[in-house]
């Protein structure tokens, strides 16, 4: 950690931060320059982090050096981590692809899609029911009803399920009927469910809030993680910036990054992160020339009639020309596809 | 709401979704122009919106006219509604200050600041027991224990509390204990939270969230009216921009609009909103200059020893100060000091 | 474009408007609503523009409906242009690779740079004789020797080069000596510089601004097609948001959509796009497997030694791997590599 | 500056770093630590700069201490500057107000508006000859037929001028007839335009760019005050990010943030800033009480008639209101309005 004194701080405001650091059985450092004293302390930042220098009002800034993260960095763990969501591994040698309706709204309807994506070669379903909308007015998903609806589905064609779970008190029940419980972006520092889910048994599908820094996403594994769940999944789903073409602007650096950072496998969203449907096969392909471990895409049976999200929703035969798609390309890429 | 067609959309598609706004009750409209057809639908836009006419493969884009928020709405309501917190109005003709630290750290640490917020002049004590914290290694408030501190102080200075709920199953101890709940950004879009709060009869000061338009922050105080607690104050915070000598850009253009948009009182946090301890007064003069109805700060007895948020953390001669300084300048604008 | 009045316009507000609409010969509509009055306008949404009916007012908003660019847009031109950068083809089956250091520092640097560009394969050179740079006191480029160098090195090795103009009077001497002229991000609303590079016979290779919009960046190319040059290269090479993790975002969603709205060819920039030398050749195939029709990269003979951007610089040695990776993975697109 | 090297980097890749800082005449330093090693070095940062350590295959990160602006900072220059734009002072006791339509349109419609610009009591003028337009359709200004324009109805009012300069090759006739340059938000990285108003003895009005940040406008003046033009003006004018309600978000923070960390005045634009006419009043007064030294907004005789962003500029009556509206304000603020 690097301390930056404000040029008014005198020798004494110095020596007492000095000796604040020693006292905690870290290494000071004093670095007296020409128009400011730096000052450097070095040892776990999050021991450090107990000084709060920051608020001491001769402090001008603080820079930490290293990560605040620790279980999801690869520093600690240099070998890429594989999660297996049921029967579909994620993060090793395969290309994941999970894909399904952005809501369940029927048996009818999933059973449709779901055994559309069976056929496509897809490797996981997804299928939302709880739905966090911005308008209270908008349909919030069939909650248990649909729970059980995906439950049935998934067994019946034969394919591990991801929901998303939005209150703590419904990891259990989530966890308990599929495969991977998903954190979706607006939750992403819901810190009390990433407890409740790090509690749980069931690999987790953290995805990266609109706002999130790739720290602050690593930093939400880390609260999963810190509680003992190590079935961790990131993905990367768009960010909110000034551009109003597409939905949100899909990051594909954060795939290399976090790839580089951490050894937890990286999924990308192509359906939120563009919110245009034509936008959808390029992007997933993307995803995978840079390196993610799979995709999640949103289909439907049906997207005219999808009750949610439907502009960025892939008919079925779209889903089967991704597929055809991507095959050569992670064949070039020396993967395969799951 | 507009509707523009494909330029390749046949004449069929549009009587198709001409036929099927009629069937809604609604009236149709078709503009043909030389590149592409129009169509206009005149009616409720939360009915419109069933017809997800987003999802239609020869749909390029859809343009909604009217706001989708009706109960936050000044069209419904033209007159400010006041929220009293307590003994403080907020949104009336008095500009409202409410200071406290950012963390509940002790019944001494809570009883020192609070005696300090009430000497100030100040209508109103915050303090946080659950903290939402970016990093699980952070102190993350008392919690319960805290709660009972901020109880316990806020009736002893004599000044009414707000404090942030960030589980939907805290809305009953907190509104048992405190005058006002607080949903903090991270928690904006937290439905079952809002939900939670909508049904309790506490007053809710609603924070803006990070990445949140300011469409998004009045559907989220849509939610809390819906379920039938029209006491909602908005809040804003400052939002995440490309800027970094700035925690957060505060974004004031938001009270302005909000006030025209609305009925609702709009506070503004210029502790968040700019997370520099020097930048906090002028912001406070700034957000009573464009019309807020009142500010929320952190102070703390001794920032250099806060548990969190100390950088932007006034003394409480800074309070003082703020207090001094806002007097003529909300006289000047024709209010009074709460 | 549709027009939305204020609530409270009057009906004769609404003729008058109206009576504007048809005096241009365009074709008015109106539809009263319950809550608001919507006005329509059919035709060429230039001349609407003309009415600046945004400024009534009365008027609420303003939505246009047809995009505000013509030449650049695929409706007018719907087979994609291949713009003749030299000997190398831009935006036909061929994937393109442009390479070069950052800044031209010297002849010795250039010509081993070049030597390394040309047995790696890639084809074309870029290196930069006028360096915008954000600090006056940074290495601001060699000018006009630099551009001599350029030119010589270009010639040697033979490869067609792209350089950097930023400024109009600099147009004419730049277009002399290479194949391709570039506008750089700050300079892509420089009108006066867009418009003498639409008055030369060379291609322009125009980079997206940071804060540009995609429909700023098809604006600003048609300021060089409206001056008679046909010949534009869209480049994407980063926005600016607030991810601190890479020094841009690079939104390989513009990829698919600009291929989508508009004919001309587009390159993508991973080195400004992430300014992380270990993120350049993932994120260049990702623009490969997203329909990039090539790539822009900064390599040099040594990059520790660069004057300017070292930091996102390939060596030599990267340079070549990123063509080895590149060869099959635009086979498997059904691509070659120039 | 500090120094991050890589987990793997060897001792003498730091001994061989510590060797280069030693060579430029700087004070390096070592501080191991338990999983990277830091290095710092003391002395100017610009020097520094020169060893390109961020270039260093074996550097993770390089972080700058001091800022790298010198002539713009107050830390060499304590006291505020005040430039003097004619007979308006900026910077000093006095509020400054100057007004004046987006574009010179004609010698009636500018003579009409700076008719009622001073009657309103504002102290400066303002209309722009050269027009920096998004799309290539859009009315461009009338050239040097408006600055003509310009020059008289200033002279025939008796206020100075302000207007926009967009090329290197126009500042000597703009100098010659108005009494301070305006640089735009689009140009504020249009480095050949800075240094040649730098090298103008005429005030610069610098306007921030849509991406900029603080320190990058800091450094846009420092290229004009290093060519030994002292007289720069700051403005904010907001910057683009995600909200879509306002044109533009108006980051106040910037006012008492630059004020802080340099000696230059501070202008806000609030008319660029929002928009929007409804909001220009608030925000006017706003920058005001966050301690800007003026505003600069667009008035125009006859808005709905406006041949350029009509939509954001008051009435002349609007204009009356904001004198009248500022008057006890920046009375309250210990102040004087201009």
């Amino acid at each position: 950690m690097i301390i930056v004194l404000r040029p008014e701080a005198s020798e004494e405001v110095a020596k007492e931060i000095l000796a604040r650091i020693e006292s905690l059985g870290l290494r000071p450092l004093c670095m007296p320059g020409t128009e400011r004293v730096v000052l450097g302390a070095l040892g776990d930042e999050r021991v450090l982090a107990q000084l709060r220098l920051e608020n001491h009002p001769m402090v001008e800034q603080v820079k930490p050096i290293l990560s605040p993260y620790k279980l999801a960095s690869r520093d600690a763990h240099p070998h890429d981590s594989v999660v297996q969501m049921g029967s579909l591994a994620i993060g090793g040698e395969a290309f994941a692809v999970i894909a399904g309706p952005c809501a369940v709204e029927s048996y009818e309807q999933m059973k449709a899609t779901a055994v559309r994506v069976k056929e496509a070669g897809a490797g996981g379903l997804r299928g939302g029911a709880f739905k966090p909308r911005t308008s209270p007015y908008a349909f919030q998903g069939l909650g248990l009803r649909g729970l059980e609806i995906l439950e049935q589905v998934a067994s019946e064609v034969g394919l591990p399920a991801a929901t998303e779970v939005v209150e703590s008190q419904d990891v259990g029940p989530v966890a308990a009927r599929v495969a991977c419980l998903q954190i979706g972006a607006r939750n992403m520092q819901n810190f009390a469910l990433l407890k409740a889910a790090g509690q749980s048994k069931r690999p987790v599908l953290l995805k990266r809030g609109m706002a999130a820094k790739l720290e602050d996403l690593l930093l939400a594994a880390e609260y999963i993680l810190a509680e003992g769940n190590d079935q961790v999944i990131l993905c990367e789903r768009g960010i909110r910036t000034f551009e109003t073409a597409t939905r949100n602007t899909l990051d594909l650096n954060a795939v290399p990054f976090l790839k580089q950072r951490s050894h937890l496998p990286v999924l990308v969203d192509p359906s939120h992160g563009t919110g245009v449907r034509d936008l959808v096969i390029p992007m997933a392909k993307a995803a995978a020339a840079c390196g993610a471990d799979g995709v999640i895409v949103e289909v439907h049976e049906n997207p005219r009639e999808a009750l949610s999200d439907g502009a960025q929703s892939l008919f079925p035969k779209d889903l089967d020309r991704l597929m055809r798609e991507l095959r050569p390309l992670v064949a070039a890429l020396g993967r395969t596809l799951s």
